[in-house]
Order: C-alpha cells, then sequence, then structure tokens
C-alpha cells in the first residue's frame, strides 16, 4: 500500500528554500505571493488494510523522516 | 489561492535519498517495501480563478522548480 507524507517546514521557521525561489521568480519578473519547500516522500507499505499501512508509515515517518523541532508532516493514502 | 506543486525522481531515475531510507530502516528492523524522495512545494498565486492558478503554477514549476530529464511533477489546488 502506499502512504504519501508531506513534510514542511513549521510557519515560524525561516524557509530559505522558499525563500530563494521567490526571489528567483520576483528577479525574473513573475508574481508570487509566497513559497514554501519541503520534501515529499512515497512509501510503500505491507499492510493488511489502511489503518495499518498509516499507522507504520507514521511510526517511520516519526523514526526517520522529519524533525519536530522545525517542520510538520501530514499522511495521505494513495489511490 | 494556493497550488502544491510535487516534484518526484522518474521511476527509471536513482533515487539516492530514498535508497538511504530503505537502507536505515532496514538496519532498523523495519519493514518498507519502498521509498521514494521528491519535493513538495506550496505556491501562494494571485489568480483570479483556479484556471489562472494552476496555468501560473505550471509556468513557475517549469521555469524554475523542476528538471524534466530526472523529474516528474503533479499540482494539485490546495482549498
Amino acid at each position: 500500500m502506499k502512504v504519501g507524507v508531506r513534510v514542511m517546514p513549521k510557519k515560524d521557521v525561516l524557509d530559505s528554500q522558499g525563500r530563494a525561489v521567490e526571489k528567483t521568480l520576483k528577479h525574473h519578473g513573475k508574481q508570487l505571493l509566497g513559497c514554501r519547500v519541503g520534501k515529499f516522500i512515497e512509501l510503500e507499505i505491507d499492510a493488511k488494510d489502511k489503518e495499518e499501512a498509516l499507522r507504520k508509515a507514521q511510526e517511520i515517518t516519526e523514526f526517520v523522516l522529519y524533525n519536530p523541532l522545525i517542520e510538520s508532516y501530514e499522511l495521505e493514502l494513495q489511490e
């Protein structure tokens, strides 16, 4: 089963990648109100049902995929 | 209007970050069938309607956010 994990920098953390993208675009005359850059991880998990897949994905995410000090995450089941 | 851009490594491209995550998890005894690591970018765009927002997001993505040789992308309107 596939689970997507979206890891984004927290609102109050400086997002240097996002700032860089904004700056580049403005420099090229493109309008942008805001930009934040995070990660997207697609996990393929062996699980009996959706609940088990999400539980395992959460465990993996909290174990190794995100830094709770500066990031937040969301899980989404895929197809 | 907010548009999410998901940029993932193409299927036939070696995804070194994904491999690293897989290896770490297996080393710690966690089961995983597969893992791919990409980017997620949240764009805040000034637009009259959804079509305009998506069109601008596509333009920005192809201009600066993804490398067509090794990545593919998907856009999604956010609420």
